[in-house]
């Protein structure tokens, strides 16, 4: 027979902490914390399984489920000598939810259920206190109503302001016993004319209330929405905490509070909280009062004047103390507790890990391996690797005045504050004159390349969180915010508007990139700071991972930046990125514009110089650290311009007419350009762009070399769906190296590889494998081939489709274990068959996403690749899985 | 050891004509013949394995291949008492090329080689005709030098000239024994100057060159072309027959000739062929002589004045009527022979299955099944599918006149003729006058949809043989000539430019959709007949077949075409068709310019009778054979007006201002549409398209089953790529189906199934057939995505690609088995395994083509759905795939 209750209280408990599954994260850490000893009010958990089954059969309970909960009652009322119901020492009970997480959104907590006409009466008495008994009482009739009868907030609160009124009075702390024996009245009243029937006085029947409300508020909207936002599965389902009643707000022997082992802000080793006297828990949140320092040291540190309970009541804080020594010790974790001290009495009402930041968390990790409360293994396992995001950005302090003028999506993370521009050739002009700049487009597209790069920031009013700026943007490491469509951008005018201001090209604005703000003027900003924990935690996650790291890296400063986070190459340097550089692109233009193949070659060969020297730098700095360069990839209309303006330039440049350049565009215009002439198809069309290339990679490596350097190319063909697409290429790029060598006369050591992106490449991989030294696995492009799903247009709906539970999460961010993972595992499995050693990656966003990077480790891949700022992030993510596996 | 060559002739042969791949048809059927004892002047066969070898190593030939040549010219020359290269009684060979098909562009035939100064007097002398031999010489310097010493042609035809000017004399038949040498010394000293060396007078220098030039030609460039129109794959390589010269052109006693079994163009079962006294093979050909009748019936048919051979040489032609009698009951199929009288004894050189027109095809198969010389069976394994397309379409008249402006791509076969329009609403307006249309445009979209129906051409100059004007007219069975590049379509002024010419609207022009010809003014035509021979093969075909054949098809036209040609019912009712009608259009976009889901229902009201009414049809038409519905599946941006004038009208329509009609499309707008907002993700956002288009089907559904017919909708969600977007659209079918048939009071028969289309779907078809009933296979969409090709774009690159050999053919037109295909696989297997009895199916431009036909066989479909015109195509694709089984 399934056990759906679990008792807990007078120093036993069913559960344990390790129950959190079936207990919920409050149920199993009561039921720990009565198992230790400590002094927990008794209770009981109904299961989430109840919860499951109660979704599953139509909302109606196991059929055994009554009799449990009223044995389980029995036992709380036998160990405390309360009866519930009774009218002589009757039992008062709290009733909360209590899922696996956290989770805000589901009901809370009812308190004081119990209370009823003649309980309260029995409370007076007891307490020698009428006026805290039907404070009580109006409390839980308000609460209960608004949560269980869905009589809302607001009306009470309209009745209570008549009573204030009429009494002339305006505290609720003024009203006397009486006065809310008033009040308790008309609540009453209020309930039956809202609902047709009195508010109910039957403590059995308040009691199931309750429960049904914490379960129908797994289903509520805020609940659904938050467990989507943090991908928690609705299966899950909540668990119900019944228990005993203890009260803070019986006197000044009476108080409230919550406590942190360490600070959860800094992580140092000091005990924090704070509290207040004579006070249920929820006066301690509503910052009415303000709560006091829990200790001396915390007084001091505060500046406060008022008085620690160190100081008010040294024998329960003495035992508070002992409470948070065993707990730290017993959790071997930071815990974040509630506590209650009924007449001098204390009561622990919960404990649990606490949040904290990321320095704090890096800190604690770090300094309890240097206590030998933890290995360095669990400090790596327990540090959030999305949180150390925090870490490389600069951030908006927190204290700081800011007007917030709209927001959008948080798109790459950090603060950035500058002039706005309209322009990619605005902001390099306005940086040119020593401003800083945030670029401001509707949309970005890869001609604003430069543009971005120059830029403390993007803002965006169209795209989601995969959009073109947002996906540059977080390989830049630049803050971005996207799709703030409360805002318009007007190019021709030059202005942005917001809330009903129009800013001028110019003005200075502040994008918050970690959550989707934008404000108006600069406000304040801390830098960020790698501390030593930081370092130290690094080394150790170094020593623990099995799967390599690179990063994404175009730019001198990108493939610095991954160096400096500890990146073991670059897993993938698009060279397209290069060409949009102003001296370049004329080439690049004339290349395409080109008539035949001679014109075409005089184009290349100008860009060969520049090319060349890109490589030679990105060779300098990674010193030896293999390098996979990616052909050219987009397609040739990216770099066509758009303006009639800008095609009268450009024609001339060419040496061409404006109608020949229209005419190119039209010509090269795409339906679906994603799936159309680009990646290795442009260099089967016009190999002399392979040749290019390659050339270039191979005469900048001799160069590196010839000064005894080393340097470690891997060449990446893009886009292979067919073998003899390889094959193709591969020869190209063999023969130029062959040709290279015997030019400058040395030996020059590389490999030819390709990405699979597509479907059909994972299927025949065995084939590519043949002739491919590596594969990188572009899931970007294999989740939109698997899926369908255009990554520039799917905001519109995948937007939807998480709201809706269709997907539970983007699998832009975090990749499709499912379907995209399948194809990547057939992909591996094929080519290891063909070629046993074959070098294994996957390049793109979800190679800085931690979920992600535990399956790429679990597949087996060589290394991962991501932008340079998430190296770290998939450092520690590797780490993770490596320890997830032992 | 390897055999590499077969030696045939004097009624013996090393091979027969089973071994085609290894000897080449001509190869195996000369051996065949031989082994079968007729007259067939002996020779040898080099193995197409030597062809791979050559190419394998560097155009090199296998060690011991020279001494097995010289043991097969030996048995030649023992056989025939002659010598190669001999003074006395010289052997003299041709040498012709010969792989497994006929392939124009290989080199042909090199005749009298082992001529020489020294042989030529031999043969002189043998011959009795100094003419005779010294014109062989020269034919066979000019032929060997053009071919294998790359001298070209003209060069010799130059000296020829200037010889016979000198003589005066302007016939070669003029030209004495004398004048011939004088021109062969003349052909030497040319070939001497233009080569550096003399002219090769080593017979086997000779032999040599002349089968390195034929394996050579397997790489020439024209012989690649044929192979990739025709799918032969490189590795075949080519045989190299060597045989004894046999000549026809020695006196009046000499003849050569080709014949028929039987009548190749009606399939009559009548000796047909043609013939000439005293002449070579090539003059047959060359059309300088006209060449006699070979019976007298076909004498007398021909109104020739000519003498028939069964007059001119009674015995040699009953000896040749024995030989065709014979082969013909060797082979069981209609023969092509060729044959050579010299000095009144018969010759075979050549047989093989005769071309035939798809008519002859027929009834030659029909006639020999009630012959018992073949069975059904064989019958229908004989019938090629493809050409049975020739019988489907009218076709141009081959002996008229025609003025030939252009040529695009043969998108869509059949003739048509009409006035020239440049816009649907023309092509209507037009159409309403009473006249007929062809509709220009430079490519079509979705909305040019009804005017495309009225048409009774589509001639498109952009877009290759699977753009939209392509797959819609090949649906619709309309004549479409695409991408005819050359062309110029001006929209403002309505003209067309071609070839200098410029035609105006209403000017008339002929297309022909299976040569890709556009001719000005009315060309004559020749209706398409279906003889009893077709039907009655058909019935065979239908015994014989295991997988079902069904048709696309939206319009009552195409149902009533479909049912004609044998559909089992419709696989794919696109509904989205149905909505571009102008009177329907508007409350199509009335229901996009929604501003809320009150408007879009009211809008979508309007559309329900329309919709209701379509599907009201079709069951009546199909008569409950099922019909594949498949739900809305373009995005909206297909059905929203391009022009300012257009929008103007929309939005007074649907009360809105142009700006909000503009602002609209720009939300719409997608890069990638093909991966966008489409198929099921509409209805998940907008589920009231869903329910309208349930309501519509389940209401006509009842209104039919209500006058007592059978009527079976398969339900078709497109586009699922996750197991809930399937759910929940079943989920709001189911409702809908339950709600009308509370309403009707009826029980109504139905499926829900969904589209496989995509890649993720194929992998988690086992999840999807938890709820789906059937799966129709959607290969087009299949192929986009797992090979990343877009197929509006793909034109420019699949072309490039199919003519540098990375793909043998077009993945659009035969399935790509490899990755398509084992995607597909998947999901059968995956589907199967959750759900044995599902009903799988294919739909789309694959499911009428004969190779992609067999693979849906082999993978264990339920049926194949194809447009209405490809049904007896696929049937008899079913039919063979079957019999290939066995």
């Amino acid at each position: 027979m399934t056990q759906w209750v679990y008792n807990f209280g007078n120093g036993t408990a069913d559960g344990d902490a390790g129950m959190k599954e079936l207990l919920g994260g409050k149920g199993a850490n009561l039921a720990e914390m009565a198992g230790l000893g400590l002094p927990v009010p008794p209770g009981f958990t109904i299961t989430t399984e109840v919860c499951t089954y109660y979704y599953d059969h139509e909302k109606t309970y196991p059929g055994d489920l009554k009799d449990a909960v009223a044995a389980a009652l029995a036992k709380v009322e036998k160990g405390l000598g309360r009866t519930f119901g009774s009218t002589d020492k009757p039992l008062l009970v709290s009733v909360r939810s209590g899922a696996r997480a956290s989770m805000p959104g589901m009901m809370d907590t009812i308190l004081n259920l119990g209370l009823n006409d003649q309980t309260v009466e029995a409370l007076a008495k007891e307490s020698g206190d009428a006026r805290f008994a039907y404070d009580s009482y109006r409390r839980f009739i308000q609460m209960f109503s608004d949560v269980v009868l869905g009589v809302e907030h607001h009306n009470f609160e309209d009745v209570l302001e008549e009573h204030k009124d009429r009494l002339g009075k305006s505290l609720d702390t003024e009203l006397t016993g009486d006065d809310w024996k008033a009040v308790v009245k008309d609540f009453k009243k209020l309930v039956q004319d809202e609902r047709g029937e009195g508010f109910p006085q039957d403590p059995q029947a308040q009691l199931w209330g309750a429960i049904g409300a914490v379960f129908g508020s797994w289903m509520n909207t805020r609940a659904i929405t938050y467990r989507r936002l943090n991908d928690i599965p609705a299966a899950w389902g909540t668990a119900v905490n019944v228990q005993a009643m203890v009260f803070g707000n019986m006197g000044d022997d009476c108080a409230t509070g919550v406590c942190f082992t360490r600070n959860p802000s800094t992580g140092d080793d000091h005990f924090y909280g704070e509290f207040l006297i004579n006070a249920q828990g929820e006066d301690v949140v509503a910052g009415i009062r303000t709560p006091q320092p829990l200790t001396e040291f915390e007084r001091d540190q505060q500046e406060s004047n008022l008085q620690s309970l160190e100081t008010a009541m040294p024998p329960v804080f003495g035992e508070l103390v002992a409470v948070r020594d065993k707990l730290e010790r017993h959790y071997k974790d930071m815990q974040d507790m509630e506590f209650t001290i009924e007449r001098s009495k204390l009561w622990m009402l919960q404990t649990r890990s606490g949040k904290r930041t990321a320095k704090a968390a890096l800190k604690i990790a770090v300094d309890m391996v240097a206590e030998g409360l933890i290995t360095k293994e669990e400090a790596v396992a327990r540090i959030d690797p999305a949180q150390l995001d925090q870490l490389l950005h600069p951030t908006l302090d927190a204290k700081a005045e800011k007007t917030v003028i709209g927001r959008g999506l948080p798109a790459s993370p950090g603060a950035a504050t500058g002039r706005i521009v309209f322009s990619a050739e605005d902001a390099e002009a306005w940086v040119d004159k020593g401003e800083k700049v945030i670029l401001c487009r509707t949309e970005t597209s890869p001609e604003d390349i430069t543009g971005m790069h120059v830029s403390e920031g993007i803002l965006t009013t169209r795209g989601g969180m995969t959009s073109h700026a947002a996906v540059v943007a977080r390989g830049m490491g630049t803050p971005c915010v996207s799709g703030a469509g409360e805002l318009r951008v007007d190019y021709s005018k030059k202005t942005l508007h917001a809330m009903g201001q129009t800013l001028n090209e110019g003005d200075v604005i502040t994008l918050d990139g970690s959550t989707g703000e934008i404000m108006l003027g600069e406000v304040a900003m801390i830098q960020p700071e790698v501390s030593g924990d930081f370092g130290e935690l690094m080394a150790w996650v170094d020593e623990i991972k099995v799967i390599g790291v690179r990063a994404n890296a175009e730019t001198p400063l990108d493939a610095l930046t991954a160096k400096k986070f500890g990146a073991e190459g670059i897993g993938l340097s698009r060279t397209e990125h290069m060409f949009f550089d102003p001296h370049r692109i004329v080439h690049m233009r004339q290349m395409i514009l080109a008539r035949d193949e001679a014109e075409r070659r005089k184009a290349l060969d100008n860009l060969l110089p520049h090319q060349r020297q890109d490589f030679l730098e990105l060779f300098h700095i990674m010193d030896g650290l293999p390098i996979t360069i990616r052909l050219l990839d987009p397609p040739l209309n990216e770099f066509l311009p758009h303006t009639d303006e800008e095609m009268a330039e450009v024609a001339k440049a060419a040496g061409v007419t404006t109608e020949d350049v229209r005419v190119r565009r039209a010509e090269l215009d795409e339906s679906n350009p994603m799936l159309g002439h680009r990646g290795c198809r442009l260099a089967i069309a016009y190999p002399e762009i392979c040749e290019m290339q390659a050339r270039a990679i191979f005469e900048a490596q001799a160069e590196i070399m010839k000064e005894g350097k080393k340097a470690f190319p891997e060449v990446m063909v893009p886009l292979v769906s067919v073998k003899k697409e390889f094959e193709m290429q591969k020869a190209i790029i063999d023969r130029i190296a062959k040709e290279v060598m015997a030019e400058q006369g040395i030996e020059l050591p590389y490999m030819v590889g390709t990405m699979i992106e597509l479907p059909r490449a994972c299927l025949i991989a065995d084939q590519i494998a043949e002739q491919a030294e590596f594969f990188s696995f572009g899931t970007n492009d294999l989740t939109q081939t698997a899926y369908g799903f255009s990554r520039d247009d799917a905001g519109t709906f995948l937007d939807i489709y998480q709201r809706q539970g269709v997907l539970e999460q983007d699998p832009f961010v975090s990749i499709d274990q499912e379907g995209v993972g399948e194809l990547v595992q057939i992909g591996v499995e094929r080519g290891r068959k063909t070629r046993p050693d074959i070098k294994l990656g996957i390049c793109g966003e979800h190679g800085g996403d931690p979920a992600s990077v535990a399956f790429c480790h679990r597949v087996g891949l060589t290394y991962v690749s991501c932008s340079p700022y998430r190296v770290p992030i998939a450092r520690l993510a590797a780490a993770q899985a490596a320890l997830a596996d032992k």
